[in-house]
């Protein structure tokens, strides 16, 4: 298979798109794919994972650090720069077996050709290390001038997050010390660079930006390399961030670029021994597949014990940078299955994050733990109740995804029983995971309702995962989470009473009793209202879902009077309608596929379906999922290819009313490997082993891939005919 | 005191409120202050009482009726008509002693100067008959045609509702018989022209038109007058509509017009004998009481037994003449203590419609009866769930006036109880009211919802007297008149078990369980949440308000990005903020005194009173009423003022979004009736028995009027100095 994708040519269009695809990281920061001379008009961004600052009003978001990677190029006193010069030829390349990025432009001047090569990683061995190269080669004695330093004009959506940023020589180095408004976290960066040959050096300093001019003549046909090393540190990183990161620039350089590029290639073909997965008979499968757990590798948080992934990557500000139900419900298995390490690190975040939770929960007048429904640091809801903005009044739209979609918490307990139903590692629940799981039982139960004269409970004035509509009783997806919050407690509680856990009940002094809240989940259990299928079939996906107007979604588009407004809201187009943005009851009959028989699965599907605009990149995977497990694999192919093509397509929604909404979509990306593995590979889990059901594609030959469970590595291959599995 | 308003000159910006203000009535019809020349664009209307039709995906509306009344005038070939020939002189007025519409103008032609004078009555001793004389003077020999008959193309919102009309001459008569589109039912239109001089008559038909043309040359300084007597009859009034027509017209016309005013101003004069209010030191005030009052008695429907009064009386097609809460809670009163009869009229209505109540319970899956928002004939509720448009993008906009403005029950409810206690005539009950209070309690039994974890009742997802804010929880109004429902279902009960009453269960077969009624009824009392005061004494209109956004009324007019644009609904400028349309916690205040002492009244008073945009017509009097409880007479009366002048001052509103919203507006007469009497007046029932606290405005030296009293009438005459309450 390819193992590189290329864009041939330059157009302005396209920066935003192939600034995602081409993106590189290694979870601590995120490069996108964007040229070297880029200003922040272009959005390039080193997107620091974790760390986020709020100016004033607008959107807490997190930092794109100063651009240690800048780099523009005059020719004979002319700038040359791809945004403003027309090239000869150019294109931007992606070798995502490596994580190595590189771009070559060719410039047709007056006295001749000059070529421009550039490549960069970020280092796989080092988090907080970015290599960069950059070449020029003319065929004719060109005078050159390259400026190149430190960019800390930065591409922000709120911000800039910079007042001021220091500027010093550390030695031959460049630093930049970019303080941050809210909190004043300091984000350092420090350059070096280097080349052997001669040059006239002069450093330039301006407001926000520091760089070197280094001026020179070329030979005819030489090649002029220049070698950039950049460590970026936080002020959070470590107390002595500032030694830190000289000593490991030094390191650095002294290594060489070469060097590091071949170790950090090295790491990489280590990951793909067991991450690989191979696909006979459909490239452009393998391929996408592949290339979307590369996505997910340069965004996984190696360098931390308990952080997770934001909904966009590190591609970018966009959804302030905060974590959803993306991690937990999408993203989760891929790392379960291929590296259970980071699945922890994952579900360490939510655990460190429910005294956040707590309080969320506490300042609606709930019990329990309430998660973020875009969480930052320390579990801080970052979600406005304003979301949308209207496109006809310019005004900000209420939206209820804060308040409302309360399935976030179950989103939390799914994923740290799947950990422990995976992993076998039941030590996450002494490690806070126990206490996670009941406070969001004990949400749950506080937000019960019962009409007086029923004695069934339900869950009113709740947004489910369709978010087109709002504020609905008893969704369906919804009260089946709870439901399941409900029964994981007991199994926790199970967990405790053996384990002889001292845990504190966080809402008072006493120790949890444990056979009371057992007591009240069996009830809430068998209590709890559960929409059930129509005489179709068909499960309404909320009270009252059926009898709002049944038309198609071309219909329901066709009625948009703006490109841009919002489908959903009080007002919107799909909002009266059956049209739902992505699977919901779907959602909840892949996620319990024992609830209901084939059939009903079936009738949801061919229901629902049609009537699904799949406005959310979450929306394919899960039709493709249940499609599998409903024998529809060709189907379910189109959705999945869709799913693992996400960031490898064009035309994907970049607005949501005049919010921009751009960046990768990991989500999507874990969604093709869940498909891949869980749906055509048809792996499930029962009873603590593995139990495999192959639904292969009819063109695909061979299925093969690796897979950890409970400790062990397994190697699955598949063809229609024999089904293979191998404990290594 | 001036009995008689008038409004000298014309202008096209006027026709639509002086068609308001100027309205005649004797409750089977109401016909509009507009002039016998106008056509459907200046909006006349004879407005009918309680018959609908329905076009398509219109709205249904009541009928306007085939203009009998129109008159158009040629002199010397030319035509003069008001709209569109300028005069000399021009006034109309209305003598609301009487209830006589009269105009007078006067044209200078080239060859001389033409007054005309019309008049009309609806005939408060004959309901189907009105009467109307027109007269023609001329200071030369004018060539006079005078065009008059019945023109069948009316004004109509949602129209045209007649398909067809068959015209037909009955002897000297002019008969048109419009079929409606939805029911096919008749509204025949029967005309009798008198003159007592020469005049050469030629028929014209149109199509929707039947005209007799009136030709002649008159004398200077004659005066030449036309006597139209016209009689409207519908095939749902009687099976013999046509022959009962024919006869009563033929007896009208033998009557004549002056006896048959005689008679009419007569029977008035009688009512204002006990009906009419002395305010001695303020004609202002008692002139604008008086005509609220004139109101009222044009639209009360004296000629069924089971009627009520719309929102917009029968001033036009506004709010699809529905009946909603204004009958019982604005209204009521004044037919309580001024003709009991009337006021059991209005709540037969609602007695008579419960079964419609049932349906739409059930249609929302609830139990026992819940009212029409907007109530037409057997209780059909014509609300609409679209009843705005969003001026921004023209489409109709989703709003939860019908389903979630659950406090209509209620006020049925509130209504039978408040007949029984000021008329101390229980037969009611017994005639069903009963059952009505009963199927009203157990529909709101059916609304309770309780937490799973809390022991106390709630009511959410509802709309409060405040439209403004949509879709709370526990609004305190509702709450409370919930609450005041279950009180009058236990009073009911006792009543049902004293007379031994037959009373089925109408959701089954067995009857009604009373005991174990009584239980539940007990229960919800104790239990049902009802909002506290804060800390500062300011009860939280709904779960939230006070963490809304606080800001003044006029800052929020200040967003407006359009003048038509609606205040409420989820995205209005007062939506999420504390700016309410009208009074709601003070309603509840208003309504229930002993509930709170004098200060928590004050401090609510003085919270909601800025915060309120009096958006609606039923704002001011509660504001008003409250005001007066807390002495606070000074500023009540401006709003007593404004709603007394509802419709007797320019600028009310006359648009919503964009649906035409104009009318009278008897509900703000009724809350100025109620200001006056048991505001100012101070009345209030207790035990059973009237008492008396008056709080009259320092400027007010007398204040009489009469009342009727569980069967007695008595005359009240309130001073600074001495209080008088004399049965009669």
């Amino acid at each position: 298979m390819n193992w590189k994708i290329t864009e041939k040519g330059w157009s302005k269009e396209l920066i935003s798109t192939l600034g995602n695809r081409f993106l590189i990281g290694n979870g601590y920061m995120g490069v996108r794919g964007t040229l070297e001379e880029y200003k922040k008009e272009q959005m390039p961004a080193i997107n620091l994972a974790g760390l986020y600052d709020r100016v004033g009003d607008g959107w807490r978001e997190p930092l794109n650090a100063p651009n240690g990677l800048f780099a523009q190029l005059k020719i004979d006193d002319t700038w040359y720069l791809v945004p403003e010069m027309e090239n000869k030829e150019h294109e931007i390349s992606l070798d995502y077996r490596h994580g190595i990025f590189s771009r070559r432009t060719v410039w047709s001047t007056k006295r001749g050709i000059v070529t421009v090569i550039g490549e960069r990683f970020a280092d796989f061995n080092h988090p907080h290390l970015l290599c960069m190269s950059y070449s020029i080669e003319a065929d004719f004695h060109a005078d050159i001038a390259l400026l190149t330093g430190i960019d800390g004009d930065v591409w922000d959506i709120n911000g800039p997050h910079y007042d001021k940023i220091l500027f010093q020589n550390v030695g031959n180095y460049l630093s930049a010390e970019a303080v941050t408004h809210e909190c004043g976290d300091t984000v350092l960066v420090m350059e070096s660079c280097y080349y052997d040959f001669a040059g006239e050096e002069k450093l330039k300093e301006k407001e926000k930006q520091s760089f070197r001019q280094i001026s020179f003549v070329t030979e005819p046909n030489k090649t002029y390399t220049f070698e950039k090393e950049i460590v970026i540190y936080t002020s959070k990183d470590s107390v002595a961030y500032k030694e830190k990161a000289e000593k490991e620039l030094k390191k650095a350089v002294k290594t060489g670029y070469d060097a590091l590029k071949r170790e950090h290639e090295k790491t990489w073909e280590e990951k793909w021994c067991t991450k690989e997965i191979e696909i006979e008979g459909d490239d452009e499968a393998m391929e996408a597949l592949n290339y979307s757990m590369y996505q997910l590798e340069c965004i996984a948080p190696r360098h931390e014990k308990s952080m997770s992934i934001p909904a966009r990557g590190l591609s970018g500000q966009t959804y302030k940078g905060a974590v959803f139900w993306d991690t937990e419900m999408f993203m989760l298995d891929f790392f379960l299955f291929t590296e259970p390490e980071v699945a922890k690190t994952l579900m360490k975040y939510r655990i460190d994050t429910l005294e956040g939770a707590r309080k969320k929960a506490a300042s609606y007048g709930f019990d329990g733990a309430f998660y973020a429904w875009e969480s930052q640091e320390g579990g801080y809801d970052a979600c406005s109740d304003y979301n949308v903005t209207d496109v006809f009044t310019g005004r900000p739209m209420r939206t209820y995804f804060k308040d409302k979609q309360i399935h976030i918490s179950a989103a939390v307990v799914y994923g740290i029983m799947r950990y422990v139903e995976m992993t076998g590692d039941d030590t996450i629940l002494a490690e806070g995971g126990a206490q996670t799981v009941l406070e969001c039982a004990r949400f749950y139960e506080s937000l019960l309702v019962k009409k007086v004269c029923s004695e069934q409970y339900e869950l009113h004035d709740v947004i489910g995962p369709d978010e087109y509509h709002e504020r609905v009783n008893n969704n369906g997806y919804t009260n089946r989470m709870a439901k399941f919050t409900f029964e994981s407690a007991l199994q926790v509680l199970d967990y405790v009473d053996r384990k002889k856990l001292p845990l504190p009940d966080m809402n008072g002094s006493e120790a949890w009793q444990t056979d009371r809240l057992r007591m009240k989940y069996q009830d809430a259990i068998a209590r709890l209202y559960l929409p059930k299928p129509d005489t179709d079939g068909v499960i309404p996906q909320f009270d009252g879902y059926r009898s709002l107007e049944d038309v198609s979604v071309a219909e329901v588009r066709s009625r948009l009077l703006h490109e841009k407004e919002y489908w959903g809201g009080a007002y919107g187009v799909a909002s009266h309608t059956q049209v739902i943005k992505q699977a919901d009851v779907v959602t909840w009959l892949t996620l319990f596929p024992k609830d209901y028989d084939l059939d009903v699965k079936l009738k949801n599907w061919n229901y629902y379906e049609p009537r699904t605009e799949h406005g959310s990149s979450l929306s394919a995977c899960m039709y493709a999922l249940l499609g599998c497990k409903c024998n529809m694999q060709e189907k379910a192919y189109p959705l999945f290819l869709k799913s693992a093509k996400a960031d490898l397509s064009d035309g994907g929604k970049e607005w949501a009313g005049l919010i921009y909404i751009g960046g990768t979509h990991p989500a999507a990306a874990g969604g093709a490997y869940m498909t891949a593995v869980e749906g055509f590979g048809g792996l499930t889990i029962e009873n603590q082993s593995l139990r495999i059901e192959p639904k292969l594609p009819k063109h695909w030959k061979k299925l093969r891939f690796h897979i950890w469970f409970r400790g062990e590595l397994y190697e699955v291959t598949l063809t229609h005919e024999t089904t293979k599995l191998e404990k290594l």
